[in-house]
C-alpha cells in the first residue's frame, strides 16, 4: 500500500509557507495577525511525527496552523494514514471546548479539503515534557489536567449524555479507526513481540526485551486491556495525552493534538498522564547534575500523580452527584431507581466502585504507555535525551519493572499512594547488567 | 411527541391486502409464488406488537410480508417508533444468512421506502413459545440455537472481525438507537420502579413487586447490566432472542425478527434463549393436567438449557480456536502473541476464562429478561395463559425468585448446572401468599 492508494479531497494539496501564507490572506479571521499577508513570519517547525506545523506571526499575534498528510511525517509515504484525522482533531477540540474552554488551544478556522486547522498560537507555553527534563514545577498542573479529564471525560460519557448521542458520538469518531490501528499495533501488541520498528537501549534491556516477549501474564494482561481499547467507548478520549501532548507555562495549560481522539475507556487517558509522569520521574537521574539534586522535583512528580488522581475523582465524583440531583442526569444512573435514602446510599457506594474500577483501568493502561516507550517504536525525550546509555537503562529498567507490576499484580494497588510508594521504591532497584 | 413528527420517506404508506397485492405484482420474485396476484390468497395476520405483517399464499409456494408502522402496532400512534428498524432487521438477517444461513428465513426483497420485508413463509412451523405451552419437545431446537449463537456473535466479534470492520458495523447499527431505548426502558429500568405500562398478576404479586421496588441490591446489578447493554459493542447482537422469535417445527428452526438488533454484548442474546426456557419451565405448573404429567418435559426443558449453553461454548470454542490456528483471526488474539507452547496454553485459559464471563453475563440477562415478564409492560403468553391466576402467580413467584438470585447472586452459579438445579429446587417453593 503507497500513499497514492488513499484518497484525498479533490483540491488538497501539501502546503509550503507561501500556500499557508495565500491561504490565510483569504480568511476574514487573518484580520487578527495585523499587518499585510507579506508581513507575516511563517516557519515551518514540524517538531511532531505525522503532521506539518506552521507558527505565523503577524504584528498583533500569532496562529498556528496544523496540516495533515495523507501519510506518517515520520516515515514518509510508505506508511499512509488518512487526512480524516485532522476533522476528528477539530471535532474533538470543538467538543473539548464546549466543556473545558480554558484548557484548550482556540480553533480559528478548519479547512475541510486541506486537512488543516487554523489555532492560537500559544505563547510563552512549552510542551510539558521539556519543561519536565528541565526540571520545571507547574503549581497549576495537576489540577489543570484533573480538570481536562474530569470534564471532558465525564461529559461526553453514559453518566451525561443520553444513548442516542452516545451511539452518535460513537458512530462518528469509529471513522478514526486508522489512528486507532496505529495504538492498537503500537502500544498494545508490537512492543510484545518481534516487530520491524521495535527498538530499546541496546545492549542493556536486550535480555529484558526478550524477557518481556516470553512474559506470558504480561502478554495476556496486555491484551486484555487491547480487547477494553477496542470495546469499550465509555467516553471520548483524547486518545494520546501524554506529557507532549500538553502545553504550559506557570500561569496556564493547554490540551493539544487529539487526532486519535475516540470513543474509548476512559483509563486510556488518565493512564496516559501518569505513565508518562512515571517515566520521567525515573528519567531524572540522567537530569541531574549531581546525585540527589533532583530529589525534591521526584518528590513533585509523586505529589502530582496522586494530585491529579485524586482531584480527577473529587470533580469526576462532583459532576456525577450534581447531575444526578438535577434532571439532566444521563440514562444510565438517573431514572429515578435510587431516589430513596438507602438508594442513595448505594448509589454513593456504586460511584466509588465504578472510580475503583476506574483507577484500575488507568494503572493498566499507565503501564501499557510505559512499556512501549522502552521497548516499541516511539521513545521519549525523557529517556531518550540521556546520553550515558547505562545510565538510561537503569532508568528504564526501573520503569519497566514497575509497569509489569502494574499491568500483571493491578490489584495491589489499590490507591495512587500505593503506586508512588511503589515507584519510590524502584526508584533505589540497581539493574543487574551483565557487563 | 406524535407519530406525525417522525419523518417517513417519500412514498411511504401503510399497506393493505391489495396494497400487498400490487406491491408483490410488480417484483420478479413473485413469480415463485404461481398463478396471478388474483388468485393470491393475503391475510393479515400482525401477531407481533410492532409491525403489520402479512401471509402471501399462492398456488406454488408463499410469502410472508413484514411492513414496519411509524409507531408500535400494540399501543397505536402515541408511541411513534422509526421505520428504519425495517432497514436493521433485514440487514442483520442478510448478515445472519452469511453465517448460519439454515437457520434464518430467506429473505426475498426489501423495500426501504416501504419499510417492507418479504420473506418466505415458514411451513408447518409455529413459533417455540407456543408448541412449548403445547408440551412439544424440539429435539433439534438446543443444537441449532447454540449454532445460531455461535457463529452469528463469533463471526461479528473483535475477535473474528478486523477492528475497522467492528467500528464500521457498530457506527451503521448505532442508527437502531430507538429500538435500544424500548429495552433500556422496558427491561433495565421500569420493572424496578412505578411505571405506567407496569403490571403483574394482581393481588397475588403485589407484595413482590414492591419488594422488587425496595431491593437496592437487585436495582444496582440491574443498573450494572443496563450500562453492559449500553456500552459493550462485543458483536452483532439479535437483541430479541426469546423463544417468540424462535419458529420451528421437528426438523426445522429459524431464528425471526432481529429488528433490535446492534452491536451489544452477546450475554444479552444467550440470556434471552435461557431466561425464556425457564420462564416456560415454570410455567408448566399451569399447562398440566395433573401433578406431574408434565415431569419429563421439564427434565427435557432443563437438559435442553444446559445443552444450548454446553454446545454454544463448545462450538463458539472451535470457532476461536480454528480462527487462530488460520490466518483468518481477529485483530485481538491474532497477532502471533501466543505462538509458543506456553502462550498456546495461556491462550487456552484465557478463551476458558472469555466464556466464563459470557455465562456469568448470560446469567444476568436471563435473570433481566424473566423479571420484565413478569413486572413490566410486555408479558409472556407462557404465563398469561394460564387463567387460574393464583397457580399463574405461583409459578411467577418462582420464576422471579430465581431470577433475582441469579441477578444479584451470579458468582454462585459457575456452571449452567447450577441453574438448573437452582431451578428444579425452586419449582417446589410455595408462595405464602396471604390470602
Amino acid at each position: 500500500m503507497t500513499a497514492a492508494t488513499l484518497p484525498v479531497p479533490e483540491g488538497y494539496r501539501i502546503l509550503d509557507i507561501d500556500g499557508v501564507r495565500s491561504q490565510l490572506a483569504d480568511l476574514p479571521v487573518s484580520g487578527r495577525l495585523g499587518g499585510q499577508p507579506a508581513d507575516w513570519v511563517i516557519e515551518e517547525v514540524g517538531d511532531g511525527n505525522l503532521n506539518l506545523v506552521f507558527i505565523v506571526r503577524g504584528p498583533e499575534s500569532g496562529f498556528a496552523v496544523k496540516q495533515a498528510l495523507p501519510y506518517v511525517r515520520l516515515v514518509g509515504e510508505s506508511w499512509p494514514l488518512p487526512l480524516s484525522r485532522a476533522y476528528f482533531e477539530h471535532r474533538a477540540l470543538t467538543i473539548h471546548s464546549e466543556h473545558v474552554p480554558r484548557l484548550v488551544p482556540k480553533i480559528h478556522h478548519y479547512d475541510d479539503t486541506l486537512a488543516l486547522i487554523v489555532m492560537e498560537l500559544l505563547e510563552p507555553h512549552i510542551i510539558m515534557r521539556h519543561g519536565m527534563i528541565a526540571g520545571t514545577e507547574y503549581p497549576g498542573f495537576a489540577d489543570d489536567i484533573a480538570e481536562f479529564m474530569a470534564r471532558t471525560l465525564f461529559s461526553t460519557s453514559a453518566l451525561a449524555l443520553p444513548a442516542d448521542q452516545m451511539k452518535a458520538m460513537t458512530a462518528e469518531f469509529a471513522g478514526n479507526t486508522a489512528m486507532c490501528r496505529i495504538t492498537e499495533d503500537v502500544i498494545f501488541t508490537e512492543p510484545y513481540m518481534i516487530a520491524e520498528n521495535n527498538r530499546w537501549t541496546e545492549p542493556w534491556l536486550d535480555l529484558y526485551a526478550e524477557a518481556t516477549r516470553k512474559d506470558t501474564d504480561l502478554k495476556i494482561a496486555v491484551t486484555r486491556l487491547k480487547r477494553q481499547f477496542m470495546g469499550a467507548p465509555e467516553a471520548l478520549i483524547h486518545g494520546d495525552l501524554h506529557t507532549g501532548s500538553v502545553m504550559l507555562w506557570a500561569e496556564d495549560t493547554r490540551v493539544i493534538d487529539p487526532e486519535f481522539a475516540f470513543m474509548g475507556p476512559m483509563g486510556f487517558d488518565i493512564g496516559a498522564v501518569v505513565g508518562n509522569l512515571l517515566l520521567n520521574y525515573f528519567s531524572q537521574i540522567g537530569h541531574e547534575a549531581a546525585p540527589g539534586d533532583r530529589d525534591a522535583y521526584r518528590q513533585w512528580i509523586l505529589a502530582t500523580i496522586e494530585t491529579v488522581w485524586n482531584r480527577f475523582r473529587r470533580q469526576f465524583l462532583d459532576l456525577w452527584e450534581s447531575s444526578i440531583k438535577g434532571d439532566a442526569g444521563g440514562d444510565i444512573y438517573g431514572a429515578g431507581l435510587f431516589a430513596d435514602p438507602e438508594g442513595m446510599a448505594a448509589l454513593a457506594r456504586e460511584r466509588e466502585h465504578y472510580m475503583d474500577r476506574l483507577l484500575t483501568d488507568a494503572l493498566g493502561f499507565a503501564a501499557a504507555k510505559m512499556t512501549r516507550r522502552l521497548l516499541g517504536v516511539a521513545h521519549n525525550i525523557d529517556l531518550e535525551c540521556i546520553s550515558d546509555t547505562k545510565c538510561r537503562a537503569t532508568a528504564e529498567v526501573r520503569s519497566l519493572k514497575l509497569a509489569r507490576d502494574l499491568m500483571v499484580n493491578t490489584d495491589r494497588y489499590p490507591t495512587m499512594g500505593h503506586v508512588t510508594d511503589a515507584a519510590r521504591a524502584m526508584n533505589t532497584h540497581q539493574p543487574d547488567f551483565a557487563d
